[in-house]
């Protein structure tokens, strides 16, 4: 293990009294982010004004940001950009697959992926025509539903309520074998796990940054292109910040060398300043260190778990293999569960209908967090300290 | 005039020694800003992490913001909402406004457009299959251009690089009248003049931040979707975030209620906080006070510099009825010029082939600034000091 957690720990704010097991819905703010958007507020912003877009390095950041990115994902370096929000780059890249495989007119996908994916597809489907449709099947199906009929295949690598991870490469060597491309939603694995998108031969990927990689609420999408994609995928949202000349102000549009043409418009400064304090710290970070301390983690709180709370009933895999780095248990008052933790200090995710969904982020969870967590809702368990009436109001967002 | 200029003048950071004739490409720093993202960074992100979705009220805020944005575009509160950049929002205006109607098969827009939405125009005709085609036609012969075979025009009301600004209300009328819908892109509309939205009877319109409303660097759109066109515009980028109900997780998109629905993914909070921080300012401001002072700056700078640069050729409108709040002057020599300018302190904008572009915005410029700006571009021209190799070596971005 060469990556020192004990120290990245302590790049975090974490406030005091918390144990804060929902990294992978908004990820914590690096102390360093605070500083950094400062600076990007008043000495750039404020100072260069308009220069700012050379001076500040500005115009360059979706790429030069891209790829620290790349690295975390197994992508080749110049072949991720940023921008947008997840739900667009998916758009991005499930309009450039259609068009890249234009014989077929089926989108595959689960129905564990992230609503959203499904919808933007759904939306796409509209818009290309009544031949165009979006298929949804189980997630243990996937690989079977795979036919000559799939264009492209839209899976989210880790499923945002349980955590089970799908095998990347083999999915996508299926599709490969049958035809199809294959974009992977990594949501809920840039940051959480190894990735390889290259060694998979995977052909689009995207991803957000305010989960795992602590970019600040709202910060900005990913989006991959294979490298021998590169400049055959034509972005169906072709905006100036794409295209090859953007300052040339052509009336007609000619796409960008490479991954840069899928920007669209102007990229959200003060968002990425802030992400690029977190990949400070993720600059120090071994992918497989990680790997190996987040199965620890989420070991430990599964075995805790269920040795002290036999009524909630694990949601996640037990086998590594099939695991991302969150650990969901069921239970019918899950929510009232999740408001009782809240109020002890433990932040977790309940997700409808019965999902308590726990994040563990080895930058700055440890086994003492996790040890703590654990007595915190043994204790609520065995006593049923969720059963009163305030934890079980629900408000819009939990 | 109710509006205190030399007011608000005070609440801008404006650089020492710098006349900022840029405020409509990129707006300055709200004093206040700095402090507003600080807070969001660490009192919000930092100590109520996941929590800030409700406690801060994250979740409400691109509709709350857009309702302040209303105002100053004549819409009707409720039906703007915040998100994503103006290329994003162009391209949701058009997609829904085709769907309505289905009959017909043409975009119209005109050469003095932004070249983005050209591009976005284009990208969605190749989705949407050859039958699409977007017609270009000179700005001045837009109004006879609208036929019945125009589904929806696509204009921006002040061209971005002359000022010339439409007639709103006539050409949505002329769209109406033959059965086209209208949007209108508001870039160099919103913050610079008095828009009527509703008076026009637009359909739709978008607009960005960052210039006259001092958003910074990435700031993000807005979209208006008309009242009556509320439950009717299906968004063709169906996110979660305009799911009519985010948190239930359905499989299947359901749009929300009126202008909402166009939201897509996580909106930039933080880009969002330093937008509201300029809205303080943009609450005490009367748009009929705003146009009379811009008016009176860009008059006074026609006549100052034509009195004393003949060989600066007046690119904008002498008529007010169809000036925007920028005045622009055309030299083959324009790049070296506006280098030299900008060595001596004013800032405005270079746009090929030969545009001098400079900004009037009277929330933080005045006449005295004009004045000095005259004076400064007077000593250029009268002494060629634009003729120096280190002023004719392009940048990236100007």
């Amino acid at each position: 293990m060469t990556t020192d957690f004990a120290a990245t720990k302590r790049l975090f704010h974490l406030p005091e009294g918390m144990i804060y097991l929902d990294g992978n819905s908004l990820g914590p703010l690096p102390k360093s982010a605070a500083a950094r958007v400062a600076k990007t507020v008043t000495a750039e912003w404020g100072d260069m004004l308009i220069t700012g877009w050379n001076k500040a390095g500005w115009m360059d950041m979706p790429m030069r940001v891209g790829d620290r990115i790349a690295r975390l994902i197994g992508a080749e370096a110049g072949h991720v950009v940023m921008g947008d929000t997840l739900s667009i780059k998916v758009y991005q890249a499930l309009a450039s697959a259609l068009e890249m495989n234009p014989t077929r007119r089926v989108i595959l996908s689960d129905t564990g992926n992230f609503p959203s994916d499904l919808y933007m597809a759904e939306g796409l489907c509209r818009t290309l025509g009544p031949a165009y449709t979006l298929k949804t099947v189980a997630p243990e199906d996937v690989w079977d539903q795979i036919d000559e009929t799939v264009a492209v295949t839209l899976i989210t690598e880790v499923d945002y309520r349980t955590g089970r991870k799908h095998d990347m490469k083999a999915i996508t060597a299926r599709a490969h074998e049958k035809g199809a491309l294959a974009i992977w939603d990594l949501a809920h694995s840039a940051g959480a796990l190894p990735v390889d998108l290259s060694g998979c031969n995977a052909d689009f990927a995207a991803g957000c940054t305010y989960k795992y990689l602590n970019s600040g609420p709202g910060g900005p999408a990913f989006i991959y292109v294979a490298p021998r994609h590169a400049e055959r995928a034509r972005p169906a949202l072709s905006g100036w910040q794409g295209h090859a000349a953007p300052f040339a102000f052509d009336l007609s549009y000619r796409p960008a060398t490479g991954a840069e043409r899928m920007r669209v418009g102007t990229p959200p400064i003060l968002q990425l300043a802030a992400l690029e304090a977190s990949l400070d710290i993720w600059d120090s970070v071994d992918m497989a260190d990680l790997r190996t301390a987040s199965l620890a983690l989420t070991d430990q709180f599964i075995a805790g778990i269920e040795a002290a709370c036999p009524t909630l009933h694990l949601a996640t895999p037990r086998d590594h293999g099939l695991r991302g780095s969150q650990v969901s248990f069921r239970h019918p008052e899950g929510y009232a569960i999740m408001q009782a933790m809240i109020a002890r200090g433990v932040i977790g995710d309940f997700r409808a209908p019965d999902i308590i969904r726990c994040g563990f982020t080895p930058l700055f969870i440890d086994e003492s967090d996790v040890a703590a967590a654990i007595a915190i809702i043994s204790d609520i368990m065995q006593n049923n300290l969720w059963d009163r009436p305030e934890y079980k109001t629900r408000a819009k967002v939990t």
